[in-house]
């Protein structure tokens, strides 16, 4: 399969100061990863907003992040238009038995969870499914989701056209600036 | 090839109270991908210690988490014994280019760093490999990095013999409890 999905991150629950660090994570994980945009509900928090902002000014890309209090509408708006919603959750079924199903649909929202995710979810989700069986990160479960999806090509150092850009080296740091 | 690497985390720089639930995510990502223990340097953190061994006495298996003031000591002496070091850094080369090479080791030390990596450390490794060339998560390079190193057999529900396991489903939450 040669097409890549239009995927979009929601991510559900934010709260301050507590998920500050793993949000940002998820998203630049979104972001390094090829998804388009993540819509965040729970706390409203212009901080995670404006940091992912100003390292996609730098890095490049057109990544945004957008709040919505309410994730319901979210996910009912997404189904609406299309989109499969793929949640991932350690309860769920493994992600490698679903990648197929999931790999069929040209636009997905992947909805990641933090604490105590409503049971709801879980009804309106078409996948819910999970990375291990094992509790360990929300941010890892998204990064191994979204390589699986992608096919690995994402970690073949993709374009992003930014202002600043790594040139890999065995040993120490380049880093290349322009504008 | 069959054979899976021993592996062991060494997570660098943890500060209290900003990497509490980072360090935690790095070591149950390890934990979940097959890893045998983790070693942390930066301050002293008996909750992250705890946390990590509560989680072990409910799931199962026997990670564990220990600290180490000096990190060179845990690099050189790991070194000493034969294990290959594998240093995860934005500035690295792709990790896709050097996976042939680092699974030949037999036993390997990953280095997960956090803010601002002594230089040194970049000369002690024998790999030095990056996850995207992006900035994104150390929690989500560890878990591509393991995924990848053992070839994705850890997402197919490895056993791991714990009080509570997940049986997966479509929908919703079950979970099985014994002991």
């Amino acid at each position: 399969m040669d097409k890549t999905p239009e995927i979009i991150i929601l991510r559900l629950g934010h709260r301050l100061p507590r998920d500050e660090r793993m949000s940002t994570h998820v998203a630049l994980v979104a972001r390094a990863f090829g998804a388009r945009r993540m819509v965040y509900s729970g706390q409203h928090d212009s901080g995670l907003e404006e940091s992912v902002a100003r390292l996609v000014g730098n890095w490049g890309g057109n990544f945004t992040v957008t709040y919505e209090k309410n994730f319901r509408k979210v996910i009912k708006e997404h189904k609406a238009s299309g989109y499969v919603v793929c949640h991932l959750t350690m309860y769920g079924m493994p992600l490698v038995q679903k990648l197929e199903g999931i790999r069929k649909a040209e636009r997905l929202l992947v909805v990641v969870g933090s604490e105590a995710v409503p049971g709801e979810v879980y009804q309106l989700a078409d996948f819910n499914v999970s990375v291990t069986g094992q509790p360990h990160s929300e941010v890892a479960a998204l990064a191994i989701t979204l390589d699986r999806l992608m096919e690995g090509r994402e970690l073949e150092a993709r374009e992003f056209g930014g202002k600043i850009r790594i040139a890999p080296s065995e040993r120490g740091k380049k880093v290349k600036r322009t504008g």
